[in-house]
């Protein structure tokens, strides 16, 4: 029988169905609630009143403002006092009174570098912000390059044949010039003499005994970073300051790239001889700053390698206390770079009772208005 | 022959690859630069000053800027004054001094009614920076629904079986109660009645021509949104200030949601009347509005239908001058929902000098920040 | 103190944390398993041993497989008979021996008919494989406009402006020559006169009752759909055999394409009288279709109004029991078409114990080998 | 002057925009025709078939068929004999004819290797069609962990703590009990406790020389993974074949996981001796790989790292003639990952006239139905 013949009455079915009663909502449910244009600060807009009306936004407005509030709360955490502490639990990180605080792992892939991000990025090694670090190995060649000649602006559709006729290489919508490389080959080559030197006369001292764990003729890529942050010696490097304040930068795979290509063409040069990094004391390296650490944060920009070292790493510590992570990545194909937080929880990498937030976005459009509402909220002393 | 016994020549191949030398860099290229944060401005940031570094910081950062740019000219725009323009010429927009302006389409997607941003949209609405709108089912209803009960925020991972025990609705993050649509039920009819009952009285009064192009018997849509959102009467809601201020909202699938189960109800009660919706008469004049505008720019939030119509309905004008395109979608589906604004060039539907951009990204990430720069820069009078 | 100082230590924190004891796996574990090519079957491989293998492969290679089962357990369910069941129960679809069966509801996006997956949507529908169709306007004229001329293989890359110039219009990687619309043109015309004079004819007949339930005089867009179908008479479209098989096809937004454009057009041809297209009691025969269903599966090709218009149908029924959605959309934007089938069990559109999932890929690169190894695994009588 | 008092002429704007008549359809251009069900050939289907008809459907379907086309060129491309080369020149790989051949590099991410993924790759492996590897460290654990103890089917929803709580760790829809890495260390700890017995006797014989190009005291990524390929001796893994036949398998972080868990716990019970992995040794391989292959082929499955290290090897040579790359990866957030062949192109990655394709989609969907149809399309000798 057709429902045109049941003119008149609307089956039960159907309307049960669709005006289903549902429970009383609980107290402490939270309305969606926008942007209240009634009020000044709603015109020529600060980001931190942004954030604060994403908060209650919906979606991935939610997520930043979340990813805000993770990073304000991983900031403002204090323990105990140093002189509180036995000896051997002095590790981790202090503030300026001798407080316990979070140790930050910062994560981000090599692009971030190339774009106008790194001046976000240096401007939180700048100030301390951040404890240590973990990037790609073009995370690390770009910032040095950058202080050689610039990078420019392009764009996605820009055909490939064209540009390497040019000798113009794209990084999505940005273009590198190949003289960079050039310039960066010509910067690199002495050091890369220099430290090789280095490896060698400690090698003569320590003899067979060169690759014990107290040896310095052995170069990790975390050891040869630094250098390179001393020898640029520029204000605008993300490695410059993370040299002037100690924060470790890991890279374990810093052959992946452009010092990669500068390393090979050295192994020509250098040979018989050959400098040598090691990745295992660097491993050594970032699992104890893990343990070492009272409380532990990440805040992930990217996939990749960077995301899941940062997170092995706090998996020694039994978990991060704080997790934002921030990328294009779905969890559909099984990536680790799509993984979400939870995920990670399963394997001990966060602590179930952890902070996190994932926020879907590329990380140049909201880590600047993010960093703004929290790092930068205040000028830094 | 093995590398390794080639010690000490390094291959001209790879050398003469990775050191290519570039073209000179053209004097208009523009340097990738983030924020100055040795200026003031970049602490407790504005919008407009985030917006400004943005620019330069490439991947969305400078579509973000590039999406405020092209919103900020399509503002800007005027052209003649109305008094030299022939009658026939006098169709579009103008503004307050009688010149030619953009008539500007927003479209967006059901959700975006459904998160805070509603209050982004119901500004835009209410102060008339928009011309015209076009909606999904959803973003009609939800926005009517908000001003019978409040939707709450919620998670993307809460579970199916047990909110629906408790009559919750997911809607991404967010959480309607089912109540509020045994509300909307307990509005709506009584309106459905009335528009039912004026329907018939044309169709007594035209009869056979009720049908015909000047009838008032026929609903469309466009019209059924501009009565509910008179009688929804509430400052809080798009609809109220779209019908307040002229501006049509169309909706050609509005029976895809609520209204439509409403609807789906009433054919029972009226029966053996009914209410009918003319989708015929909507195309007309939503592409009346294009051919008629003098300059067309759109806005569009989402994908899927929203966006095919408000680009098909510029094809009448043989293109729109310009386009922003926020969304999540990617090309490589075909969707017309992922297509970039070039595939509406190859169709006449954007101008080929038109200004254009797609930003990738949520909407509720980027679009509070982009109108706080833009529509929201200064308070309106 | 610093790690380096705790040679010979290891710290429990570590180890601990690393190599946590796990319970025991339950009886009921599935091992990962991938393609065993120690059999025949792993060479010149078919369709169904493929998907097969991957049933155990994880990630979206299970989820295809599990669309797979679904739709075999769709296809397969059988109820009563249609002599044990009272007459007011003899709805929805029954086998050729008088077996209840499952309503299935496909519903496919624009671009799928635009791509060689046209052929496969109408074996399906030229076999009765499917119950009701929703497609979007695209959907609907460009497989009629198929049977006129060709649609071309081109690239994502293509620049649209010189596209323009030559008249090519872009789908993806595809190409539509703009005379193929012209062409469609000459063809709808004189079918949108013949409705509109049997429109006219009617409203003539009925007078002011034309509005009425049981009128005739008015059209929906399924019975213009319909009309279509068998106007164009060739064993290539869907259409066609849609109509053949009595299969309904909805599409609510049917103004939003190129048949807008045409019915756009015809509005000035034939004022003062006006072709009406009411959505209204399209509503009413899907969701009663949903509602007389003794059990409803839905497969749905993409997101957007075909994907909500299908979902919320099966609301009407208090929830699908088959839903196989196949889509690129990501849930994390809140929008409808990312939405995982668990968002749609809190609303009621799927029942909480169905059989349902979501593969996250093009439709083009699935679908043709899900239903290799479903509906076509053997040809049909 | 509004539309509604244009009745009767429709605006010349409309008609010529949507009319526009197109330029006669070149003769090479290819329909667009999906699977042709008048042929027996489009039941109970081989992948071989369906990829054929995949080739002219468009979208991804089409990428998938270019990715199996360009799969069998690059095996079956041949040079020169070897008996025509001059000695410096004989290079690269050799069929068993003695006939140049193409030098295929596989990448691949951890994931695969956790999925059912993992047969297929060692397919590729223990028959020697191709010629060099790149994964990340979990695709190089997770093979030897397969070994010892399976991974079982799970589901992406299942939460973190739970699975914790029971030592369940999730990749995925995947679940690795935690026992599986306890039984590795067990496995391990002697392997790594010889490999560093040997570096120790190497540096007792070579003394400060140790470090030097021509050491074997300094073990690196690829000569350990060999040695674990040698150790498990289990023909189900992918690295036992991939030492069996000498195909190098490179990781230069292959401290970033399990392996690094457990290189990390070896350096308390070595001290003060110390295990090292040098990485600028296999960067030199990986790149002199490429370097001497007279042509190169890519076939990258994934992001991240093993993408990047791959076309940077290829660089090396000023481009690789092949690439197939498959991921889910989007280019809009400038990540290496998301980036299309033509931006390594623009390198010198990749030859401009290299045949290159991406495919859009979870490998786990394509793959499979790739290698049915080109290096599985027969059983191999």
């Amino acid at each position: 029988m057709s429902s045109e013949n049941q003119q008149g009455k609307l089956p039960n079915l159907a309307s049960e169905a669709v005006l289903v009663k549902s429970e009383p909502v609980p107290d402490n449910f939270v309305e969606v609630l926008g942007i209240d244009y009634s009020k000044d600060s709603a015109y020529n807009m600060k980001a931190v009143d942004l954030i604060d009306s994403m908060r209650t936004m919906g979606f991935q407005a939610s997520s930043v403002a979340s990813a805000c509030d993770i990073i304000n709360k991983m900031r403002e955490w204090r323990g105990k006092h140093i002189d509180e502490l036995p000896e051997h639990e002095r590790t981790g990180e202090f503030d300026d009174q001798g407080y316990q605080k979070t140790t930050i792992f910062l994560g981000y892939t090599s692009n971030l570098i190339s774009s106008g991000l790194r001046d976000t990025l240096r401007y939180l090694v700048q100030h301390k912000l951040v404890s240590g670090i973990v990037a790609s190995a073009g995370g690390i060649e770009e910032d040095l390059i950058k202080c050689l000649a610039p990078t420019y602006m392009g764009d996605f559709a820009l055909p490939g044949k064209g540009l390497r006729d040019k000798g113009m290489n794209r990084i999505g919508n940005l273009l590198v010039p190949n003289d960079n490389y050039c310039k960066f080959e010509e910067w690199i080559v002495p050091v890369l003499d220099k430290v090789l030197e280095e490896q060698e006369e400690s090698m003569k001292k320590l003899g067979s005994e060169g690759l014990n764990a107290d040896s310095d003729a052995i170069w990790t890529p975390s050891r040869l970073i630094d250098r390179l942050g001393k020898e640029i010696n520029d204000e605008s490097s993300v490695l410059y300051w993370a040299h002037k304040n100690n924060i470790p930068i890991f890279c374990p795979a810093l052959t992946d790239g452009s010092i990669g290509d500068m390393l090979f063409f050295h192994t020509f040069k250098a040979s018989p001889q050959r400098f040598r990094l090691d990745i295992v004391s660097d491993i050594r390296k970032i699992n104890s700053m893990s343990m070492e650490a009272t409380r532990a944060g990440m805040i992930i920009l990217g996939g990749g390698l960077i995301k899941h070292h940062i997170c092995n790493a706090c998996l020694m510590r039994n978990g991060a206390d704080y997790a934002v992570y921030i990328n294009t990545g779905q969890e559909f194909d099984g990536s680790d770079a799509g993984a979400r937080p939870d995920e990670a929880v399963s394997w001990g990498k966060i602590k179930s009772d952890a902070k996190q937030v994932k926020v879907y976005a590329d990380v140049s459009v909201v880590f600047p208005l993010i960093v703004a509402a929290t790092f930068a909220a205040q000028r830094p002393n």
